[in-house]
């Protein structure tokens, strides 16, 4: 034990609170004091739903997303369109999606992106099943939404190649309807002001510009 | 469940993180997620160690500071000096005297400082048995280091009254030796500018001054 702590258990809480990103051993120490002056109970509460969840939660087998059951809810839901797969890097990119509610569709986390830096492949993340789930059924659209970063626009080109010549092989044998593959739109943010754009996402902007109204 | 969450279980961890203090949502989320990918067992680890602790951390009988024993470490050891007392508004507050590691007595945990804004009287706080301690033994020394603020100053004094009179109660029936009661120092701060010192602290460091080594 650490001289300075006046409790070995208080120790070993404040150390494990200090493993989670982004918070110090002092923000540790003032969230376990906080818990200490929290009734016994609701503690035991904390703790169990960090276990139970941990030991609970599984993966959709189908888009990847967590969830409390084999099948997670959106892809049991039947009033969405399964016809359209967005593909996202992480859970949180489809909570955020979720958020705006204009999406209807269904989703697919990669849990991750190409990043040879980083070691991970395509093999590290959930292209295989993305590709077999964009050669099954009547799928019309797989919008790509991955953040705009080299590794996203690597992962991008990398899966539509893959999905190019694993449907080029099916349309040998029979006649399918074409799938379109789209990728979220790029340029200034709302309320972002032109002058401290990056000259990138300026130069995007205008060169995908969008005709206003109708011509005159 | 709220729509956007995936998962009941992982909306309940993060509601409970969010409860946290300085834990926003998007905090909460970003914890539970690092959780998710950690193994089992470590999480299972850190679920227990938060139960373990909250309901066998107790309080040191003596001093009140938090303690895996009835008596904390510091009161328990013989090498430090119990004739002096140093009282302090929380936990933290001993945790940062020992890391100066000048401080070789005990001290006394308030559990808080007298605030009438906030509802917290002389009772709510550990003072009763502040009085007994300077009521007993061969005690030599209070040093009252609560945070230089106006509850602080409050609680200074009212301790300092009441060990006035109960000290004097007790000298009438039987000869004791003088109790000393100090405060601890206030200045300027180790590589303060003296030019952004407020000037109650510039103010009261020229009063305070010391005599700089020997009169000539």
């Amino acid at each position: 034990m650490n001289e300075i702590y006046p409790s070995a258990l208080f120790e070993k809480v404040v150390n494990e609170f200090a493993k989670l990103p982004g918070i110090g051993v002092k923000t540790a120490m003032r969230l376990v004091l906080y818990l200490l002056r929290r009734p016994s109970e609701e503690v035991q509460c904390f703790g169990e739903a960090i276990i139970e969840m941990r030991s609970k939660i599984i993966r959709c087998h189908i888009c990847h997303n967590i969830s409390d059951s084999v099948t997670c809810p959106i892809c049991c839901d039947a009033h969405r369109d399964h016809t359209t797969i967005c593909v996202v890097e992480d859970i949180q990119d489809v909570m955020a999606i979720e958020r705006t509610g204009t999406y209807k569709g269904v989703y697919h986390v990669l849990g991750g992106v190409i990043s040879p830096v980083d070691g991970i492949g395509p093999s590290d993340i959930e292209i295989e099943s993305l590709v077999s789930r964009a050669l099954k059924g009547d799928l019309k659209e797989i919008i790509l939404a991955l953040n705009p970063t080299m590794e996203g626009d690597t992962t991008n080109f990398y899966i539509y190649r893959k999905i190019c010549s694993a449907t080029e092989n099916k349309q040998n044998s029979s006649n399918t309807k074409k799938l379109r593959i789209s990728v979220i739109a790029r340029g200034v943010a709302q309320n972002d002001e032109l002058q401290y754009t990056d000259e990138v996402t300026l130069g995007r902007s205008i060169a995908d510009r969008k005709t206003f109204g109708s011509e005159i």
